[in-house]
């Protein structure tokens, strides 16, 4: 089980998009995890709000971690997002919880929310199950 | 107009997000837009292929340069990404075209195809529209 | 407050397109409530499974009696529904939940399941939230 | 080839729950369906328009018709819609076309027009491609 962390944990380190865009895992569990970005100027968009895709990118790191956490591959078949809020500024945190899971789908939705705590965008994604890691 | 179209292209250089994972615009028209993207190692995820959040990117900014070029600032209010193939080089083109448009919202839809011109990512998005720019 | 919750139980009660399709509300609570479907021929497709629109309808409605239960008008912007199994019979649940709400936008999730308990949809939706009814 | 599309027809007209509400097929060919409904007073909701429900079943028909007219049977993995406007008569036309088609997924659009051809709705469904009917 410890080298099954251990992959996870490489796996998780070696997506670069989330590491370019200063995106950190902050923890994780069975079935959820939870991510972090501080925005920075370059995580802005032509009118000076953080991008949507910036924002889908965090969301979707937290996804990934916690799809990922059962020692299976798993790679998102759709998501959707929804914008509540735009925020220029300060830590912004995903947090990812896994809704339903079958033998090859499984649902998870991820809450943005500021550092007020305030939920700023809402994501859902399914996951394919491929085989182990 | 003129000043309307140099005001729009501004507002696009000024996408940070965008430009800081090397998308670029190509082209522009009434309700469409094509953008593009090299993959290079930073777009990867820990699995070796384009991060959905680099995919979705790609399309949001092509939705963004749509959905704006009629001199209205618009936002998204929500989007959908569906992926059907992973890829990991070559050049992503995504192209936007406007699908539906009301007074205060218009929904759009963005292809993203590789260089064989197959489809590898689907994405739709409402766009709210504010005042003029 | 007696007359709001009238108010809303009639305008619950005047959806003739649940009532006709069988839907019933069994529950209900300040943003949360829950409908049921027992599964006849007449919900099925032409695959003998009860077809997608039967069970958005069935989800559809409770996010409108949760979404409706504060005291303003609510209509959905968007939804969107994950289908994880086929089910052919029984009674089907749609539980739904409040996950976010602003001042002119809320955000619930719906799980639909059947009798053993079993995930068999997710649905999500945005509400614009309008005057007081 | 013929047996093929006797077995489509079959299998369309077998749909009880489009029936039961009134939705007909219009039109087929590959890859591509129309279904219209004529609204009624039990198309109707709470506050006198007709259900989202209503609209997602037609919608999903004239999906379900255009991804199964390839001779393989196929189910919604997921679908969104987008709402517009709402009507409370008239005749109410879903028009799908196939998007992309992979080995197992495919995606289709579906606009929803009232008489004047004013665009209502937009949906969009990922369906799974399995055996030959």
């Amino acid at each position: 089980m410890e080298s099954k962390i251990k992959k996870l944990e490489q796996l998780l380190k070696n997506d670069r998009f989330a590491s370019y865009n200063q995106i950190r895992l902050v923890a994780i569990g069975k079935g959820e995890a939870t991510a972090e970005m501080t925005v920075t100027e370059h995580h802005l968009n032509g009118v000076n709000i953080v991008q949507g895709g910036a924002l889908f990118t965090l969301a979707d790191f937290a996804f990934a971690a916690a799809s990922n956490s059962h020692g299976r591959i798993a790679v998102a078949a759709n998501a959707s997002i929804n914008f509540f809020k735009g925020v220029s500024s300060g830590k912004l945190t995903a947090s990812a919880k896994e809704h339903s899971s079958g033998r090859t789908l499984a649902t998870y939705t991820v809450d943005i929310s500021d550092e007020e705590g305030t939920k700023i965008a809402f994501f859902n994604a399914t996951a394919f199950l491929k085989g182990e890691y």
